[in-house]
């Protein structure tokens, strides 16, 4: 399985935001709807063996986790507007801790990014993606959790809490990229090492 | 120099579309503008060294083509919805064959895919990017045109008037991926060939 933890810092934790206006007023949910479109889509399918966290820690709190699992998605399409619409659907529906299912592999939960990272790096190899991080290679088709932030840096308290629970930093290319784009590079590092 | 030309064969030609429907009524143009983000964006800039030409052979006809240029490009915004008002705003200024500019970096001209790719491959060394493709290594620093298309298949004549100015076919990676995936991919593999 490959995860992807993408932090919003100030992305809508409620469905109360415009789908005119999600680079604006939904603190840059742009960005993660990016992520969504470059964790799922290939030419012909869906990556059944992808799961992204949309972490959604703007206004007005506490963090809200909208979680997309590639083996159940439906109704999901590639352009921004219509993922916002799923986002939008699960916030309104979030109830509490629990995974609240919104839609067929759509889920939301309010909870922190500290405990949804506990749980996964239970099960699978967390790595920071960064600037300075080593190379990416040699990687196996063991289950990886990359862990991304928006448009702004992680935290240093956000970072130590990675750093804590992962098995390092890895850099995908001489450039430092946005997160969407980072995703494309991972999954492709992957496929390729998958295809031996 | 990387140019990527994008083929969308049902985008609309004119105007005359809605930012809200940019995946229905403006046929598919949200391809398209991803593949603009991809052409351009780094975490903290643009690339100077890219172009981009977005293809638009839908209805009206006959076929307009937007040109954006790094080296010159302002007001240019990651999400789908504020490339999309740049292109409006293109079309709507259009003017006949000549290259009329719209806003900085961004200009607009009715010519057909071929007038395009004939004077792009007079400078350019033209790839085309397919799944059966051999690898893309070995890259120089040269100017470089890569073709693509969007949900569709270039068509039979449309691929024959890509090969007769090519040289040839690439592949970026194991899978058949969306236009605007391929992009960051050679931009990337560029990019490490580039730091060699």
């Amino acid at each position: 399985m490959r995860r992807f933890v993408v932090v919003g810092h100030k992305a809508s934790s409620s469905g109360d935001f415009k789908l005119d206006d999600m680079a604006g007023g939904a603190g840059r949910l742009d960005i993660l709807l990016r992520c969504v479109n470059s964790a799922f889509f290939l030419s012909h399918g869906i990556r059944k063996d992808a799961e992204i966290y949309l972490v959604l820690q703007g206004p007005p709190a506490p963090t809200a986790i909208v979680r997309f699992v590639g083996s159940d998605l439906k109704y999901l399409n590639p352009d921004e507007r219509s993922t916002g619409a799923l986002v939008r659907t699960a916030l309104l529906k979030m109830d509490g801790r629990e995974w609240t299912r919104s839609s067929p592999g759509v889920s939301v939960s309010r909870r922190s990014l500290g405990d949804l990272l506990a749980e996964l790096s239970a099960h699978s190899r967390m790595l920071l993606l960064k600037e300075d991080g080593a190379p990416l290679d040699g990687m196996g088709a063991e289950d990886v959790t990359f862990v991304l932030s928006d448009n702004q840096d992680l935290a240093p308290a956000e970072e130590e809490l990675v750093n804590s629970l992962s098995a390092g930093s890895v850099r995908l290319g001489p450039l430092s990229l946005h997160a969407d784009h980072c995703i494309i590079l991972a999954h492709n590092a992957l496929d390729r090492a998958a295809q031996g």
